[in-house]
């Protein structure tokens, strides 16, 4: 069968085997909101005919199924499993593809809290599906991203989460701001350097405009500002979920390569363990096992 | 004599009496931002001509003074007073105007926190003109703008000083981000609503995500989450200074009139007290103790 990953700036088709195993996929940049939603299908059937597969039943989860993307699938509510995932798949109308959508998963509280996601409940699952008995009792994930999500699984439902605004927030900084000029080069010490600041003062607001008060005075080089604002929002991040957890707990993090280094190295730093997982692999299996359990198999 | 408040955004130019106070003046959006280096003199001499007089010593604050202005003037280190800034003002060479610029404040510690301001400084120094000699003794300062400046004042000196950034994310966030779309209307409630979130849960970085979730779940309407963000944001700030407060401290505000309400409501809103004063009367009077400690008047 299909399964297929489709974000707000990428997208990923895979064919997978019986047990979850990627056997081939197409991975682009054309998340949904590079395309019109009016494109969305004829796009997705042209990748499964890359794949040699225009009849297979196909699973889909992430933004593709939100109000920008091909078709709304609503909601299901916190606390969130495979089965009520599955239960809430919706087969999209008005196309011959044997298309089916994974809704996303919805939180609110009493005290007017409100959060979202779409795509991350499914690689939730999929990690789920290979966790130790203990793991899928009680555990802490982060998927870093555009917007992280942070969740907390108890009897292998996604009881809780969060969503953090770091990846948005790192861009339009370093797209927008005064605090990163010029052309930038990775630094290890700036990133150290700001992963220490981010736990200082009166707080991350107040914090920011360090990165450009050390370029002016020359106590870092304009070409470290981007490393230097990074590891103060990625350490922000994590700090504030560290002081809600044991110390030495372990954070298992769901992402790709590239993000996986700055955040298990801000994990350490805040005296956290974190494990990291693939994450491709683990939307295919959550939507493998997502399908499975509607009889989609 | 003249004085002039040249901000990144702004200008403005003055015609002020012996005791400062305002006489005729020029407010314009021609911030350094939006002139060349090389126009700045022809644009300050017209304006010049505009009030009457092109031979009048001018004593210059702000941005101008910068590596982006007219002529870079180096900083002055916190602790600074109307002695030092007086003793440090450079007049800008290769010009037949009689043109002097007030420094910058640099601070720096020894922890690697680094700050500095260009304006705000001679603001402080106009308010402790006006100020009580208890005032003058130990006052906390807070200057709203783009980038928000916290000023603490013993023995009449500017001893300690940070920058928040707060107006500068607030123009990002409402310019780029998913957190805000479509058309706003201002919205009490969902200032508050932002106000009381800027303190819940794991920090600044973990609750911007609220402004969009808000909205999409229906518990907002789209049109108030720019309210919401800056309640947010302006009670994030707020609130990272009130912790290291006396419940009920005065803090002095200087700014314009409509960053005046939303901060007053967000110092109360954290058992503070603000009291407002007007920023560009107090730059004529810190620009005019300047000069007069330096015997330009």
């Amino acid at each position: 069968m299909l399964v297929c990953d489709w974000g707000t700036s990428s997208f990923r088709l895979m064919r997978v085997s019986a047990s979850g195993e990627i056997l081939a996929q197409v991975a682009t940049d054309q998340g949904v909101k590079q395309l019109n939603p009016e494109d969305m299908e004829a796009y997705l059937k042209a990748q499964m005919v890359t794949l040699g597969s225009i009849t297979a039943p196909v699973v889909l989860c992430g933004m593709v199924g939100s109000g920008i993307g091909w078709y709304e699938v609503p909601y299901v509510t916190c606390p969130a499993s495979v089965k009520s995932l599955s239960a809430a798949l919706v087969r999209i109308p008005q196309t011959d593809l044997n298309a089916w959508c994974v809704p996303g998963v919805k939180l609110t509280s009493s005290q007017g809290d409100a959060d979202v996601m779409r795509g991350e409940e499914t690689q939730i699952i999929g990690w789920l599906t290979q966790a130790s008995e203990r793991e899928r009792t009680n555990s802490t994930l982060c998927l870093p991203g555009t917007h992280s999500k942070w969740a907390h699984v108890e009897g292998a439902e996604i009881c809780e989460f969060s969503t953090a605004f770091t990846g948005e927030m790192y861009a339009l900084l370093n797209d927008h701001s005064v605090l990163v000029q010029g052309a930038q080069v990775a630094c290890d010490n700036a990133f150290d350097a700001g992963l220490a600041a981010s736990t200082d003062g009166a707080g991350l607001i107040h914090q920011l405009f360090n990165a450009r008060s050390r370029s002016v005075l020359g106590l870092q080089s304009a070409s470290a500002s981007a490393s230097y604002l990074s590891g103060l929002l990625i350490g922000s991040e994590v700090a504030g979920v560290a002081k809600k957890l044991s110390p030495g707990a372990v954070v298992h993090v769901i992402c790709g390569d590239y993000l996986a280094e700055p955040y298990l190295k801000a994990l350490t730093h805040f005296g956290l363990r974190g494990m990291h997982y693939s994450g491709s692999t683990y939307s295919a299996l959550g939507l493998r096992a997502i399908a499975e359990a509607r009889d989609l198999m």
